[in-house]
């Protein structure tokens, strides 16, 4: 029942009553609730990072540490079953807060840092900007409570403070411009949407001290409707990217909507992994140049790829137009599902597409830097990665169909129940190991309305089966009209064949390489299975991968063969110990 | 008339009366003295780093400031011009030293961090290091003076400091270890030696706290005779590998020399560039992992340029095999000649292999960040680079030849002077773009001796001419015997066809390239003369590569064509104006 976007206008309109069970994303929503969501509590408790809400004097973990504990709000809040918990905090944090609204565990008590004194480094607008996502989780799931009462005070505040004629600056890392937006759309409040323009506009004239990494880094370099590509650090571009998405749909802007789309066009281009993943290089966390697509030292962070999905999906319903889908898609199974373990209790924070060497097994009771090993941590220092994670499982229903005037649209084919003023639909599927969709009308308002499926790009072509008439489609969204009745379906044929993938050939990392992949799924070799060293292998892409059967270490994923090799799933690797692995692999 | 290194023992001693006279290493030797040392000097004066000596509490520059002031003192003295500033300089120093020898211009005074509080970053000892070493240039160039006198202080201070009794900590910078063991050389005391062995022994048992880039950063994971190849910052791990080699040889430590030389080898083979370049990563400065080699992100600091060179010089004094020499001389060609601009007024702090955007012209006016144009900056906020150029250029002679018992071995072949017991020779060479090299001696003691020239790796084989008659020589040494007269003449004749090279197979980041090579030179493509965009071209190694004449805007360089491209040394890259660059070129 989540709906983080919702837009007062565009192409398409979210549909919120969306319940996916089983399957791989239900599943994994499951896990979510009964695993992931209270292991993020129990590190935050255990840590300090809620009680810095009593005793601020306590600096548990780092500047940004309130935003974990209000992400990790936000998907109890989408998940709905933690309630006395998200009470607890959102009473510790009325103690915490100032008259005048203001609240942040590290800055503006006696014996610490001035407010706002740091806006560059001091993340105090992005806690807050995290704080609002949660309160308008909050806001929709359950209505007003003592968390959204503070929530507004702090919001208010911001406005008082970086308003028309307050401070004229920024925060170093936005959250913030989204945030203010939704909470406009939760709550009708013009100031707040007033206020994000004010932030989307300042930045990049510029509005913030330059640094080491120079003013790229927070996209204060130039006003982002004269980018041309996404650029500098990755969470941040995005986050940045969605807000203005946001406000451009609010505002009726259209030029800068059509920017924002150029520049996801040519990033996906030239600037994303074959996972979906974005983020070249460590040393800023950031997007590298056009082309700048190493597999070993891809960072490919967690929290840019839930960034990337939530940018995709403000552009799907704003435009309407299915690659958004089809790259949410391509995130999710490659990039979003990869960083927790199967098990729920561990994460990737980055996401290499070659581990060269094992390396160390995380420290299973401490918090862990961002690591370079092959096996997921349970925590890090810096922990943005496990919440944004429980955010998104907690709220993936939000993420599979829209309606418009005509009717519904089916962008994730996941398992599950979708109900729209028109028609509510089962959908039933062992997406991705089965290429299988079927789509049942279980209640219908009886008046003439679309279904429309998307057949994903990887696809090409498929088979639609419409209440018995079977036709050939193809890639984009397949549609089937009828004034439904319950117990009418279609049934979508994906062709599941495994394939070779070559790069674009302007990639110089992975040239002479192929990938495998099979679905929506980009695989990979890990040493698990393959006797020789990762460093030597070569496969001929004139053979024909097949499929090796399922296997149970991996929650019954499906393996491929082909030259000897064996390819396991891309997002199921580091889950049986130390090894090496790689999914570009240099061809015969 | 440089010796910076003088070891007791091992295959070759060094050779310092080398005077070089024109041609490549001559000409710039010649512009380190007009030019490059006088405007670090400018630089150093106008921010005040030279002037933190005497008002620390200005903290001019970074915490490692003095280490710069030193360095470029170290040239100076190698260089013999600049008595006048060394004294000045000289005598701030000893107004700020403590009366116990302490001298650092950061830490120890009033309101000022506590001395070694923090030798993970802050480098106290590191300065020691470089004041030691410019000290040993003083001693060995005009011996004692108040330089050498304040340096002899705060030496035994940190023997009592440090020693078996004192602190049991190592400094997170090495050099300190290498800068000891020569002051034992230069002075005869033993304690220097003793404290040095205290440093490299206490490493990696660990000594230091742990550090968000974990302690291999800078080598303290395990101990140094334990580790399989240099690793960690790749500055640091060369400076202790270096120490550890003077050690080696001081103390009779065969298994430490040859775990040194097992690492040195693993790390050329796995870990260097073509250009001799090491350390591929940005985010921490260092060594990638095996056959993790990226062009375009490579790192391949100018500082460990010459951290390599100073490591193989030991290791060739050591056991006087070819193969250091080797790196030497493609080092020095391809990474230390590259820092510089032709005109010596900026520097490239990092040596990438591959630019794909040009950048923004660095600031004339001030300190550049390490940068990523693809222009030289003059100054840099961490400024190692362009002193560590500075005292290279001013002692280059000393890496040219050895003597053993034999005879001499000429291992760099730059035309000058080679004064020895038994010979004194003339070197005549248009090397590095004619292959043709004429040794005529000019003094002889008559005692039978050997001239042995080395006839580099990438020849394969040459002729040489002794005293009339040709010989075909292979790589390595070739070795001519007599009882030498006033006129007898070697002439070696080495074959400066340009040529393909195709890399590793193992190195992914290159796979399907080619890069061209000629003589010692490594050439690239820049866009300047190419105008096809160079993500774009493709040569076709079937192809001959040819001479294409000389370029005036070049310092006369020797360009290349082939399939319509133009290749230039890529030393040579970057003097005219942003440009796109790549070594590695795809291939047909």
């Amino acid at each position: 029942m989540a709906r983080p976007v919702d837009p007062s206008t565009g192409a398409l309109q979210p549909v919120d009553d969306v319940r996916l069970t089983g399957g791989f994303w239900g599943t994994r929503q499951e896990l979510n609730s009964t695993t992931l969501l209270p292991h993020c509590y129990a590190w935050e408790s255990r840590l300090g990072w809620i009680d810095n809400f009593v005793n601020p004097l306590a600096e548990a973990g780092r500047e940004f540490a309130d935003s974990d504990v209000y992400k990790m709000v936000e998907g109890m809040a989408w998940d709905g079953s933690f309630d006395d918990r998200i009470e607890d905090i959102a009473s510790k944090m009325a103690g915490a807060q100032e008259d005048d609204g203001y609240l942040n565990t590290r800055f503006g008590h006696r014996g610490r840092d001035v407010r706002y004194t740091d806006l560059e480094w001091g993340h105090e607008l992005y806690c807050y900007g995290h704080m609002i996502q949660a309160a308008v989780a909050r806001l929709r799931t359950r209505g007003e409570d003592e968390f959204t009462s503070v929530t507004r005070r702090a919001a208010d505040h911001v406005c008082d403070a970086f308003g028309i004629d307050g401070n004229q600056g920024v925060c170093g890392h936005p959250v913030i411009e989204m945030a203010l937006v939704e909470l406009y759309r939760a709550t009708g409040e013009e100031r707040y949407l007033e206020q994000a323009r004010l932030f989307v506009e300042r930045r990049g004239r510029p509005a913030l001290a330059d640094i080491e990494r120079g003013r790229v880094y927070f996209q204060d370099d130039m006003p982002i409707r004269d980018a041309v590509a996404f650029r500098g650090h990755a969470v941040r571009a995005l986050y940045l990217a969605g807000g203005a998405v946001d406000l451009a749909v609010e505002t009726g802007d259209v030029e800068l909507l059509a920017a924002i789309e150029r520049q996801w066009e040519r990033t996906i281009e030239r600037r994303t992994y074959i996972t979906g993943g974005m983020g070249s290089r460590h040393s800023a966390e950031d997007f590298g140049e056009d082309y700048e697509l190493p597999p070993d030292r891809a960072y490919s962070e967690t929290c840019a790829g839930v960034a990337s999905i939530q940018l995709a999906w403000r552009l799907l319903l704003a435009t309407g137009d299915v690659r958004y889908a089809d790259q949410i898609e391509r995130t999710l199974f490659n990039v979003v599902a990869t960083s927790p373990a199967l098990d729920g209790s561990g994460f990737f924070y980055a996401n290499p597409l070659h581990q060269r060497v094992p390396g160390e097994p995380p420290d299973p009771d401490a918090e862990n830097m961002r690591a370079a090993s092959s096996l997921r941590a349970p925590w890090f220092h810096v922990s943005c990665c496990p919440t944004n994670v429980g955010r998104t499982f907690a709220s993936l229903g939000a993420y599979v169909a829209t309606v418009d005037d005509d009717g519904v649209q089916i962008h994730q084919l996941a398992g599950g129940t979708i109900r729209t003023p028109a028609v509510t639909l089962r959908v039933t599927t062992g997406y991705p190991w089965s290429g299988d969709v079927t789509v049942r009308v279980t209640e219908s308002s009886g008046e003439p309305s679309r279904i429309s499926l998307r057949v994903p790009s990887w696809a090409g072509e498929a088979v639609l089966t419409d209440r018995g008439h079977r036709r050939p489609v193809r890639s984009g969204y397949a549609v089937a009209q009828a004034a439904w009745s319950p117990g009418d379906e279609l049934r979508l044929e994906l062709p599941m064949r495994p394939r070779w993938t070559h790069p674009d050939p302007h990639v110089d990392a992975v040239r002479g390489c192929v990938a495998a992949e099979r679905g929506p799924l980009v695989y990979c070799l890990e040493s698990t299975d393959n006797p020789t060293d990762l460093s030597e292998v070569r496969a001929d892409p004139s053979n024909g991968l097949a499929d090796a059967g399922t296997s149970p270490d991996l929650a019954d994923a499906i393996t491929l063969s082909a030259n000897d090799l064996t390819f396991i799933p891309y997002h199921t690797w580091g889950n049986r110990g130390l090894a090496t692995m790689r999914v570009w692999v240099p061809a015969i």
